[in-house]
C-alpha cells in the first residue's frame, strides 16, 4: 500500500474545473447557487476521488465532534462488557461515537483517560470509576458534561445511572432465606469509604427474619476477586449454607470455587449474584441472579448526556429496579438456555 | 448544571489583557517572543479560565485525531473483550484514542460502522470482519489504513493479524487423541466462503491417526451458539467421546450442554476449546484451550496500522502461533485458578 493521500477540497477543485469555493456551495447547498452542470461535475468529481469533507474541520466549526468517552473501572467484568455494548449501540443511533477506556481498577488511570478526553473535547463521558467520589473536578472545569455509571448518586452535582442496589441485595437473600437458608455470608465489592447499598440490603434482610450476618469479604468485581473471597470464606468453615455476591463476576468465581472444595450447588452451598449478565446464563448450575436493564441504563445515559451538553437541565439520578432470575445455583428449578 | 460554555483563545487574551496572537506565542513557544511578565499573566488567564487549545482544531492542523476505529464482528465472544481491551491498551500508550463499534454479526451495521469510521477520518482502522473476504472498497478509496484483526491474511493487500488456526486446531485434537479419544466432533465457526484453518487442522489431526471425522456442527461463536451445537451433537447419539470448539464462548456453552444431558467431563465428554480467555480459567472443570497471544497481537496491530498511515510501508500478515492451557475438560489436572 502506497503512501496515504488525503483527497482534500482543492483536489476536487481542480479535477471539476471550478473554484473551491464552488464545491463548497454543492456539498453546503448554498450560500450561493451554482448551475446544474456545474453541479454535476462537482458531484462526479467527489464521486471518482473518493472526497469526503474534513470530519475535523467539521467538528471545529460545529464545536463538537459527536463523540463520547466511556471510562469504565475495570475490564474483566461481565455487566460492563454488555453496558458497554449498549452504551455504543445507544450513541451509534443518534449518530455518536464511543471512545472507550479501561482503568484497570487503578485510580491514576482513571484520571489519565478524564484528562485525555477532556483534551479531546468530547461531548460527554460516562464514567464507572474506581472511586466512590470520584474527583471530576478538572473536567466540570472544562465544560465537558459527566454522567457517573453503576452508581446511586454519590456526588450531588452529577447525573448518574445505577441499580437500586439496596432493594436488590435485599431480594435476593430473602430469596435465599426464603429457601431455607439461616447463614449466609457476602461478598462484597471492593471497600471504600461510602457504604455499598448491596451490603445494606443484605444485612436488612438478615435483620427482619431475626438471622445473624454472616461473614463478608470484600473482593474485587472480578471473577478471580469472588474465586479467593470464595475460598477464604468456605476455609473459615462456621456453618455457611449460601453466598451472595455483589456481581456475576464475582458469582461465576465462587462458583468455581464451590465445585473445586468437592460441595454440591446448591445442596451444600447455594449462591445469588447481581448483574444478570448472559454469561451467568451458561454456568453449570446456573447462576441465579438480580438482573441490571442495562439497555434502559445505556439508553437514558446517552440521553441524559446529550441534554446536559445541550445545556440548560439540572442533574438527574436514576436509579434502576432488579429482577431476580432465578436458576440452578439458588435451588430454583435451572431453565436451559434455550427456554 | 448550566449551560456548557467553552473557553476560547479570545478569552483567555481578554482576560490577560493581550492580543489572540499572544496567547499562540506563548502557547506554541513562539514565532514571536513575549516579555516574561506578560507569559506569567497568559499562563495566569489559561489556568483560571481552565482554557484547553481545542483539540479539533488541532487535529484539523495535523490532519490526525490520533484516533483509531474498531470494529469488532460479535459482542458476546470473550476473545474479543480481551483483545479489545488489549488494543486500547497499546493504542492509549501511543497517545491515541479507540472508537468501539460492534456489528453484532451483521454485514449492513459493519459498511455503517466502516462509512461512519471513515466520514470522521480515523487514522485507521482495525477489523474483525462478519465475512470472510469484507469489502473494505470504500475505506481503501478514503485513504484511511486498514487491518484485519483475527485473520490469516485473507486479502493479499490488507494487513492482517490472527492465530495460526490450522496449527492451533491440529495441536488441540492431537492432544485428544493423545489422551485416547477416537471419535472426535468439532463445533466450527460459521459458514463461509473460505475454509476456517480450524477444520482443516481437525481433519488433518484426524487423517494422519488414521480417525476418521466426527460430526461437525457450524454455530454462531458465542455461548449460546456453542450450546445449541454440543446439543445436537450430543442427541445425534454416534458415539462421540471429544469435542473441540472453535472459540471460548462456544466451549462454554457446550460445558453447560454437556453438564445439562447429565454427562462428565472429561470422563464422557472431553472438551477442547481455542482462544485462551479468562472465562476458560473458571469453567468447571475448567476449560483447556488454545491461547492466542493477544497482547501481543493488539501491540503489532497498533504499530502496523500507524505504519501505514505513515506511509511506505508494504502490508504485512502476521500469524501468531497459540499454546495449550490443559485443564481439567480434555482430562489434565484442572490447575486452580489461583496456581
Amino acid at each position: 500500500m502506497s503512501t496515504r493521500k488525503v483527497v482534500v477540497r482543492e483536489d476536487v477543485a481542480r479535477y471539476a474545473n471550478v473554484s473551491p469555493a464552488v464545491v463548497s456551495y454543492v456539498l453546503n447547498k448554498g450560500p450561493k447557487r451554482v448551475r446544474p452542470e456545474t453541479e454535476a461535475r462537482v458531484l462526479e468529481a467527489i464521486r471518482v476521488l473518493g472526497y469526503r469533507p474534513n470530519a475535523a474541520a467539521r467538528a471545529l466549526k460545529l464545536q463538537s465532534q459527536e463523540i463520547f468517552g466511556l471510562v469504565l473501572s475495570t475490564g474483566g467484568n461481565a455487566l460492563f462488557v454488555e453496558l458497554a455494548n449498549a452504551i455504543e449501540d445507544a450513541a451509534n443511533a443518534l449518530g455518536f461515537a464511543v471512545i472507550n477506556t479501561n482503568s484497570r481498577e487503578s485510580a491514576a488511570r482513571e484520571r489519565e483517560h478524564l484528562r485525555n478526553l477532556v483534551n479531546r473535547r468530547v461531548d460527554g463521558i460516562m464514567l464507572a470509576s474506581v472511586e466512590a467520589q470520584p474527583d471530576i473536578s478538572e473536567v466540570a472545569r472544562a465544560g465537558v458534561p459527566v454522567l457517573l455509571l453503576d452508581n446511586g448518586g454519590s456526588i450531588e452535582s452529577v447525573p448518574s445511572v445505577g441499580a437500586d442496589l439496596e432493594a436488590g441485595a435485599y431480594d435476593a437473600v430473602r430469596h435465599l432465606i426464603d429457601h431455607g437458608h439461616e447463614r449466609i455470608g457476602m461478598i462484597s465489592g471492593p471497600p471504600t469509604d461510602l457504604s455499598d447499598g448491596r451490603e445494606a440490603g443484605w444485612s436488612r434482610a438478615l435483620a427482619e427474619s431475626g438471622l445473624p450476618e454472616g461473614p463478608l469479604v470484600p473482593a474485587t468485581p472480578k471473577r478471580f476477586g469472588g474465586y479467593k473471597a470464595a475460598k477464604r470464606l468456605l476455609a473459615s468453615g462456621d456453618g455457611l449454607t449460601a453466598l451472595f455476591t455483589s456481581c456475576d463476576a464475582q458469582g461465576v468465581g465462587a462458583l468455581r470455587a464451590v465445585h473445586e472444595a468437592g460441595l454440591r450447588i446448591p445442596d451444600d452451598i447455594a449462591i445469588v449474584s447481581f448483574d444478570g449478565s448472559t454469561e451467568a446464563e451458561f454456568t453449570w448450575p446456573g447462576l441465579s441472579t438480580m438482573r441490571q436493564p442495562v439497555e434502559q441504563m445505556a439508553e437514558d445515559a446517552v440521553a441524559e448526556l446529550l441534554a446536559l451538553r445541550d445545556g440548560g437541565r439540572a442533574p438527574t439520578h436514576r436509579t434502576y429496579p432488579t429482577t431476580l432470575q432465578a436458576r440452578g445455583s439458588c435451588g430454583c428449578v435451572d431453565k436451559d438456555p434455550l427456554s
